[in-house]
């Protein structure tokens, strides 16, 4: 199957392969004939913004997304003030890397807070203090509703139907949505749900991974390679495909297993796996 | 504030006593003041549904729900056939036990399975078979919706909503819907649903326990102590008796350091939160 796959929509999220500095993810993307990275924050840091862009312009990629913004519910000012202050300037470096997509993981709780209610509130006041700023750099945020289990301590943004309302009020080139495979694979209104972001233009971005039984120790790790777990991609990436996304298709893998394996041959495999399980369908 | 509280409301579900057999956890809720138990089955077969009646009778306990039935999604036809079985023998039990309750956990995707959408047409269609049979015997099957987290092992139901849409086709006196804490304090619709349930007729169980974080290693495990999580008892409490709910509330933990400790101190401990966080607002 691999040979006749198009690999041209396909990204390296640089979560992927942690053990790598953004540039032997650059590189590695380039011996792979991968043409897209989603670059995270702290590799981009390593080398300052300005050296990451010509890194990746010079190796021929493109950036599909910067990963991440967000944190946004702090209950105090001072915290308020360095979550607004540490968006802008993530929607500085997403502009500086050529990407119009910066992620946005909304954040959870407040440290000993219970109150969902009033940090969704301040979720919701956070983004609007925002908007205005991601609009003059020509940047979308793109709220990515994460799996339930990290509802506390991650993302108040749990269903891809919520992320849609809390995005309504904005143009569609400032906020988006994300549909990430493992956060969202449980979803019974998925379907219909991903049909409403097509149709509100609001899908930034479509990631992939799967959902890794039994749940890893650490609940954060139990991401996993296409094709190990319990998703049905073909179902999910034809409703994307419906919902009229043609962007790049970034596979993030949160994996300690894929963490320790050379990152070649994870590129190899998650390509692989690509190729018989999203490509046909995407 | 224990010394106000009245606990004519408050359950024992008995996986919170794990160490407990039955006899022991009736005696335990005798000495502790607690009017109603919820006896799962493995505890209930030890000594056999009959004998079980009778000492939870002679005892002067109610039953507010057996726990559990379900598990409806073996692809196969000789899975289904014994699934089927088994929830008749459930319903039986349930009735001579003398609850109308009884919980089901509707199962996941079959082992090596991703089609979700079709392993949801299982349960639906199994649900279906099994209702007639459960209306006979004047049970109610109570769909509880399980955390997602869940939804690939043990409950493609995953939020109140679903529950409800899938209780609709029938009378409210043989199919129910439950609110646990634990499993459905995340979801954004929570209040809206809790609503329509009320007005829908369908709370058949307010199962109260705290969402530990982080996620225990074994994520069947992470339940809690109320209190000890970051679950907002007041308020979901307050929406569950805006809804009209005036039933039991079930105190039901998996957790592997309560199931260590002394049965009575656990019920100890479980009354004192109930007086604190639940009751002022049920």
């Amino acid at each position: 199957m691999t040979t006749t796959a198009d690999f041209s929509r396909f990204s390296l999220n640089t979560a992927t392969t942690k053990k790598w500095t953004l540039q032997e993810a650059v590189e590695g993307c380039v011996r792979a004939g991968i043409p897209s990275i989603a670059p995270w924050r702290d590799r981009v840091a390593e080398i300052g913004t300005d050296s990451a862009a010509a890194l990746i312009k010079d190796a021929g990629l493109r950036v599909s997304s910067l990963c991440r913004g967000g944190f946004l519910t702090a209950a105090d000012v001072d915290g308020q003030e360095a979550a607004l202050a540490d968006n802008r300037a993530a929607i500085i470096e997403a502009e500086t890397l050529g990407t119009t997509e910066l992620f946005m993981v909304v954040g959870g709780l407040a440290p000993g807070e219970k109150d969902i209610v009033a940090a969704r509130g301040r979720m919701t006041d956070r983004l609007a203090e925002l908007v205005p700023f991601a609009a003059e750099h020509g940047i979308r945020l793109v709220l990515e509703p994460l799996h339930p289990m990290y509802a506390a301590d991650r993302a108040l943004i749990s269903t891809l139907g919520q992320a849609l309302d809390l995005a309504a009020p904005y143009p569609t080139n400032v906020v988006g949505v994300a549909v990430d495979t493992f956060h969202v694979w449980w979803d019974p209104q998925l379907q219909e749900q991903i049909m409403r972001a097509g149709a509100e233009s609001r899908i930034a971005s479509y990631q992939i991974c799967d959902f890794n039984m039994p749940i890893a120790a650490d609940a954060l790790l139990s991401r996993g390679m296409m094709g190990d777990g319990v998703i049905d991609f073909a179902t999910i990436t034809a409703w994307v495909r419906e919902a009229g996304y043609t962007g790049d298709i970034e596979v993030e893998i949160f994996n300690q297993a894929i963490w320790d394996a050379d990152g070649n041959e994870v590129l190899a495999t998650a390509k692989n796996r690509y190729a018989e399980l999203v490509f046909p369908h995407a």
